[in-house]
């Protein structure tokens, strides 16, 4: 690490949380470099609202990775299944939404860009809310792929320690609606809705949509959320 | 588990260990998944050795991902570096052949197919030989990765363990070949050289080169690879 500032991989979906992210990485003083993963046609809304998102806060490198997770199929957000809605947020069924290994999948990449850049920082918006019933957010699982990536690579051969940060993982919704409107962040460029339109507006019904809108909620703060219904906000 | 005969996912590159690996796979009973990476153009050979391979130990379904590791660039096997010849094997430096995060990259793949498959078996086909610096070759990091894909996955947040298995791990590469021999591998359509030539002949120089012509030389069986120059056998 020669690099005056040091550099940090974020992974960034152009929604809620991981804007948060990358603007608190930022405002660590990390040069930041952010990875976005186009997978599958109905996220393509996604990969808009992180080009967004990087760059209204600025000074990010994107670079946007085309996977495509239907080659195996399994789950509402890849194939052609319908996503529910009203879903029960508290129970501890894995929801149908839930893509196979994706959050492992997303940070090999991660851990791949981090070792090409000497970055020795990864950051990824997983947090206890967005949990519900994803095993992959749990912070046992963020533990295990950080003690992983240290044996995996070349940095963790020559002794250099990758620490993998989940800056959101005890955080309720509100409670990172408030710490990005404290850094600033502009949700109104922010995409959370498992179901938007043609026009890239919430269905206000799935569960990413209810978890956001009860957190705007919860914050005290104006939900800039373009929806689909009136009667959804 | 509802089916009779337990699933495996085997990665699967068309070079000799992995061949011998998707072998030992089939004979232990599993029901094999080969998947297969196609990664920057210098590798599309190693592809069509895959098919062969498949082919050949039959009743293998094959997938075949296309990934780009060139977005990050970092080695020779994806950069347009030239591929060192007559590294020093011995070395306990990492060669520049490593590719980043390349075995997360692939074993992520595979347990989101073992995932949608009900699989519970992961099967990789690295050695202690070709250790010889690249990180993630390393047991810790089998052991590692297999902790955290228990974590990552609905299938162990079920209770469902999955096992990741490198039986080649401690085998040189002439036990390795004596292994694949006895299962009736056909090594005549497996590929390892790092630099082939238009026609796929093997340079005969570069470090996978000279770790399969030492093993089969020390396995005792002749060495059916075609080389590119006779003085290089």
């Amino acid at each position: 690490m020669n690099d005056a500032r040091k550099k940090a991989v974020v992974l960034l979906s152009g929604g809620l949380d991981s804007a948060t992210v990358l603007a608190a990485a930022r405002a660590d003083g990390f040069d930041c470099y952010a990875l976005c993963f186009a997978y599958g046609q109905r996220h393509a809304i996604e990969v808009e609202a992180a080009r967004r998102v990087a760059e209204r806060i600025g000074e990010v490198e994107l670079r946007v990775i085309r996977i495509d997770l239907r080659t195996f199929g399994g789950s509402a957000l890849t194939d052609d299944i319908d996503v529910p809605h009203n879903h029960d947020v508290e129970s501890s069924k894995i929801p149908i939404t839930y893509v196979p290994a994706r959050n492992t999948i997303f940070l090999s990449y991660a851990l791949a860009w981090a070792e090409v850049l000497g970055a020795a920082d990864i950051f990824i918006g997983v947090n206890a809310v967005d949990y519900s019933g994803y095993p992959d957010c749990r912070p046992a699982f963020i533990d295990a792929f950080e003690t992983m990536a240290n044996l995996a690579t070349r940095a963790g051969a020559d002794g250099v320690k990758l620490t993998l940060h989940a800056p959101l993982i005890d955080l309720t919704k509100a409670q990172i609606i408030q710490l990005g409107v404290k850094l600033g962040v502009d949700y109104s460029v922010t995409h959370s809705c498992y179901d938007p339109d043609g026009q890239g507006r919430a269905c206000g019904r799935c569960d990413a949509c209810r978890l956001r809108a009860a957190g705007f909620s919860q914050a005290g703060q104006p939900d800039p959320t373009r929806y689909q219904r009136l009667e959804a906000t």
